[in-house]
């Protein structure tokens, strides 16, 4: 497939900085690029490679202006390179139907044109959305249901009675619906409760790889639409993440805990139980959030507290030692000021 | 199933306050409950609903006395709760048998009324107890032994020669018996050890989705009795923890470090390797465990240290702004006081 | 397999203190070890067993000059009972041919000697190299490569196009290739950006259980000759890790940041996306990397400093109580000078 720059530009709405017509056959990174691609700077550290890249086209935010060969401007670029990505990588779907190594209950409900590849097992009265694919090694207990068009990547574990929306991706090894981790101490001993609720995945929720998603105690977890999940995370019994949030690697949330929509969480943060996350808020890697946080806010560190009281915090951390040292230092000075002749006083 | 609330607590040692007659006939969440059904406040923020829900009666703490409708009260609601759930949700085990799908190693020796799902691989001389149920895609290692009653999720990966005790359960994704992280410097290159020990868990153990306990170097790594393990931990060769101990989700435990009994460790806290932990320590979310820990304390904190030191260190490190520009202040009143004049100094 | 103690020192190079002619037949642990076992001293605090074990020789530092039973003296004394235990240990190959509830699709090339377990996928025009052993669940997306005599544990997922190199271990539960984590804020909807790049694992490398390595957004996520990495490790999107560098447990490495040679990171570990650090680079467990770091130091913290620096502010960190009261006291000393007495000046 051929586009011209112009026609991607209107495509992505974006405006074209020199030559319009030349015609783009495929997007590549910025090192590889060859004549006839689009390439586009991620990062402006890596600003300096706009000259040396063979691309014919470079996709750059507003600020720059200009360069050596033709660009597509946007306010947004990285959306814009998503778009054109996805423009010359979408392949149309293409059922595989059920492969004979699959095990599928006789009372479950299958769509139609599925993918079942071998290995699969399909649990009694599932229901099985138009057009999903189950990967190798997929396991949907019984009383699932996974919406139309979601994708569940080899080896994903999805227990019983689990709600899946449309458009869900599920990477491999993701663990839907496993038991919530509750015990009641029964004097040293840990006793089970049990978890009987479920898990609900809203439409258009994507789950990184090995991320495990517990079921309620009772009641639901739930991820609504929209929420992206990246790999290695937990999320406990009874949480609650709402729409378009998205949640990077290796974050942990515990039981009861709820986000706002529009919710960011950097990598290997974590959360108490029972806390509640605004809308719009931000929260930075590494963080520990031990309380409900307020709407439309930046929070870092652990404890969480507003990302700028952070930063003042973070810069006087790194200066304790000479802290420390000025403080010795003064108190020997105040000493000196208070006892002015130390001999003189024990003559007294 | 319907018991009266009266019958209830006495089979949770509890008290009811108010109509002990009243027909229970299950457990919801405190929301969802709908007349008929029993309910529990899982955490004292919630006390509000007690007067919305529409639940026939509540398991509080003791502290609550009285409400407008019945209660069961219990010095220990959470284990009351538990207890009636259990009651109202547990089913009777059925015996799937070994569907034609699974791997079966004719040298496996195997218990009876056993539940082996499609895509169930059992090697060379394994051993597999009474009533054991092996979700799809469960691979168990040749001459790895199985205690009965013990449930394996979906997906879960016995390596060969591992000893697992009985009630053991394994959520979806676990690892065991994985290689430990042995390598030797050989000049630049990482010589691989070889990590030839086996692992053993014992009877009532439970371990979360996605979590991997390695295999011994030598010997054996060891989970005591009634531990319970949540998702996505990490537990390294050569480790051993107690009977009871409870680990919270995403917690690192470094080699050949040792829990006591009865400890608990929260989210995301690592362990160094080579320390020993005492029995009954609490160690706090998101800590870091350099040193051996004494029994019968809690500690947080990275380096963990005693918890009520590290909440001192805590406030401290949030007034850290306020001490740097009053330790600036004081500096230069100080030296005002020194150099009472410094113009004047200047000109003598 | 018996060899004389004065044959296993030249054979890792080491020095015989006491009688070399003692008969080894195997190798165990300290406290477990049998006469005609050797053992070894993992770690100086265990020196005091060295008088206690039954083993006929024990394996230490150059440090320990002598005891009362024969010792092997090395220079690296890890290394040397990595090898012997690798002498002992090791078992020859041994090919299990291609199980008939394996799926292999007609257009893979297959490598002599495989070893391929019930409820493995093998993709189209994959390619298996030699001796290459797939465990149970394991699944191989089209065009992916696995070099020979590499071995694939129970239930790894490797996604389409991956490139995986020769003696590459993969254990269980490992993906390899999954989508990164990229989306577009297109407006407050996430946009997902196509990851059609993907991963390459050079030779020798060894991932530990569970662990996520993420396919390239363009070009490719690499993991360089010699690369172990341990259980639980996020590997992002177009990271670069160097040759013979060591990644401990639940690391997390977000998008394009390049690791170089010879580099170790310690468990639970964060960098931020796109920064670069040098060779040899040592980094302290628990930190999070948030800016390029020069080769040759060991870096610690969050943020990450040198050290040396971070040691110092970690000690004057556990004195913040004592100082925010020195500091207190010091400002009410200081105001008695500044006001000698107050309440003279306010009778003025």
């Amino acid at each position: 497939m051929k586009k011209s720059l112009k026609e991607l530009a209107e495509w992505v709405d974006g405006t074209v900085i020199g030559e319009g017509d030349v015609e783009i056959s495929g997007v590549a990174p910025i090192e590889e690029a060859e004549p006839g691609e689009i390439t586009f700077i991620a990062n402006p550290k890596y600003l300096s490679k706009l000259s040396e890249t063979r691309a014919s086209a470079v996709i750059v935010s507003k600020d720059i202006r200009q360069a050596d060969k033709p660009l597509l401007s946007s306010g947004n670029p990285y959306l814009a390179f998503g778009k054109i990505l996805s423009l010359y990588s979408q392949k149309p779907y293409q059922a595989r139907g059920i492969d004979s190594g699959a095990f599928v209950s006789p009372t479950a409900r299958l769509g139609k044109d599925i993918s079942v590849f071998p290995s699969v097992y399909i649990g009694d009265r599932c229901s099985i959305g138009d057009r999903v694919t189950l990967y190798p090694g997929v396991c949907v207990g019984e009383e699932s249901t996974i919406g139309e068009d979601s994708i569940l990547h080899p080896n994903v574990s999805v227990y019983p009675r689990t709600t899946i929306g449309k458009r869900v991706i599920l990477h491999a090894g993701v663990v839907i619906g496993s038991d919530g981790f509750g015990y009641a101490k029964d004097g040293k001993k840990n006793f089970k409760v049990p978890q009987i609720g479920t898990v609900e995945i809203e439409d258009d929720v994507e789950i990184g790889a090995n991320t495990t998603v517990d079921r309620a105690t009772l009641g639901k977890t739930i991820l609504r639409r929209g929420v992206k999940i990246d790999n290695l995370v937990q999320v406990a019994h009874n949480v609650v993440i709402g729409d378009d949030s998205i949640v990077v690697a290796q974050v942990g949330i515990s039981g009861s805990t709820k986000l706002g929509s529009n919710v960011t969480v950097g990598g290997q943060a974590g959360f108490v139980g029972h806390v509640s996350i605004g809308d719009n808020v931000m929260i930075g890697a590494q963080s520990g959030v031990m309380n409900d946080l307020a709407s439309n806010q930046a929070y870092t560190g652990s404890p969480a507290i507003p990302h700028r009281e952070f930063m003042r915090i973070v810069v006087s951390y790194l200066k304790l030692p000479d802290m420390k040292k000025l403080l010795s230092d003064i108190d020997r000075r105040l000493k000196k000021i208070e006892q002015p002749d130390a001999s003189e006083n024990k003559e007294k």
